[in-house]
């Protein structure tokens, strides 16, 4: 006896019979009656009922975040969280680290404890790009619930993503940089996620667009911390010279600023910094550090309104939001 | 049919069955196999068994946080998770927000996860002090599992809390600031928390041994934000003349640095200011802040320490942790 069986003896459909396990009050009276009457001729009460199949009552949806203590993290899933409750539903929160094997076992475990759907956060979940193995965990999590990616691309059934268009975002900073006289751009990043690795696209397009050199030595992969960027860029006797740095987060970048202070470097006049993520480090930064805003709010918000549109049944849900990024000009820019 | 009866009808404790279902080989193939017996009788599969009792392979931690944007609670669900997983358990985390009825709400949807113990990140589980009455879902949840709190207290059986001595921290800051002349401190707090309450506390506390007036109007509640904070101070008519800063968060202590700035009055020589909690913020501040820091690395992992003693079964695992602050000196003093 399952949701099946009670809906074909009902001669309703299983959203109906799911919507009266609910207690929802969009099914008339008589239909809601003989659900009811069907069920209770199983041989089940209701609620019993209800936990066995696993719909009705529990409203939980998982999400699973590599680090909390990242504030992009910590930011997005305090927006899912305020959202989803916004909503009725509760979150479960995992925290998977980046290795493979964590990530799926993170996943099996949110999905053990009989969740409505899946929220990844981070583009770590979208592989390195290397193989589509990597990715296969999450098609076997579609096969049970959808699953939404948030800064993330990955294909397959039941699988919905939304990201920035960070590519373009950072093609458009190092343009403008370029516009400005600067010819040297340094970029540090500290990853090889697939958003880092659409950043480091839009910075090498738009180096070749200008005609300008990519230089490897001018693209280093540092901590996203502000002391251990500022020391290395202070001893970088390997480093060539540079008059402006982007940056994938915005710890890189305030110790960008950090190194320019030691050596009395002026910024913006001297050095440009651009970060990413326009988070709290670039508001407490001194100058203030221009940011790219990559719409965190807005990518949450459109993926809880896509995911209840799809727990309702809707058939035409697009698969895929794409948000330009936004640059927040500060104090370490003149553009 | 339960635990209980398993156990007597197998003539062995309940912790030696909850071993055998969770495949512990801490028990003898000859016991395993009495146990193994008893279950096969009572008709059930050793697997559903387990799932119907809620004992077995689970592993799950249950955490909660009002605000998980938070950089405190962020960084503590972080080092909580990293150290839970070292012991092989798996975290689920509920955002509770800040208002009462959420909080009991959020510990129930855990509780019915099947968690093996529960932490509550952030003193406001500990209430407002003004009733009992206020942490009663907190005494009703050690009734099923464990309860720990970091950075709160509050009494009951099987409940365990881990705190920071802020009262004492910030008395010395106050006292060291006394001691070199400062005479009139602004005191910046976002909260009514038990922590907040404690730090307020030893504000006055070192004002009063000094013999100084306690003034209200030097004692601001004001949002955890940059920005604001600056604006507040800039546009503070009402706010008598001061010479130096503490809060009860690094934000607001960035605040003050940016008002300082604005005003041209010089950090630390004519102003010193502290912030709490030795964030990222500090260290993205310029000149960069100083901090208490509250430990909180350690109070998660003594709180780690404890709760896998309880979950062993030990009896004697103390009811309280508490840390000294620590002053973490950078630019904005001179001490």
């Amino acid at each position: 006896m399952n949701i099946y069986d009670i809906a074909e003896m009902a001669g309703v459909s299983i959203a109906t019979v799911s919507r009266v396990m609910s207690g929802s009050d969009k099914v008339s009276e008589r239909t809601r009656q003989r659900v009811l009457d069907v069920i209770e001729q199983s041989g089940y009460t209701p609620n019993v009922f209800a936990q066995g199949l696993g719909i009705g009552t529990m409203h939980s949806i998982g999400i699973l975040v590599p680090d909390i203590s990242d504030l992009y993290m910590s930011s997005a899933v305090s927006y899912l969280e305020k959202s989803l409750r916004e909503h009725g539903y509760n979150c479960l929160l995992g925290c998977s680290g980046f290795d493979s094997e964590h990530k799926a076992a993170s996943v099996q475990m949110l999905l053990s404890k009989r969740i409505d759907a899946l929220v990844l956060v981070g583009s770590t979940y979208s592989g390195s790009g290397a193989s589509s193995e990597e990715t296969e965990y999450i098609r076997e999590a579609a096969a049970q619930v959808p699953v939404f990616l948030i800064n993330g691309a990955v294909s397959g059934d039941n699988i919905f993503c939304s990201v920035c268009d960070d590519r373009q975002a950072v093609r458009d900073v190092v343009r403008a940089m370029l516009s400005f006289g600067r010819k040297h751009i340094l970029f540090l990043t500290d990853s090889h996620s697939y958003s880092a690795r659409e950043k480091k696209a839009g910075y090498e397009e738009a180096l070749r667009e200008a005609g300008c050199p990519v230089d490897e030595a001018l693209m280093l992969h540092v901590p996203n911390r502000i002391h251990p960027v500022r020391d290395l860029l202070l001893g970088g006797e390997s480093i060539p010279p540079f008059d402006a740095v982007i940056a994938t987060d915005d710890g890189m970048a305030v110790g960008a600023v950090k190194y320019a202070k030691v050596l009395g470097r002026k910024v913006p006049e001297e050095l440009y910094v651009v970060g990413y993520n326009n988070s709290s480090l670039s508001v407490s930064c001194e100058p203030e550090l221009t940011s790219i805003d990559n719409q965190l709010e807005q990518l949450c918000s459109g993926t809880i309104d896509h995911l209840m549109r799809v727990l309702d049944g809707e058939e035409d849900v697009p698969r895929r939001i794409v948000l330009p990024g936004s640059l927040v000009q500060r104090s370490t820019t003149q553009f």
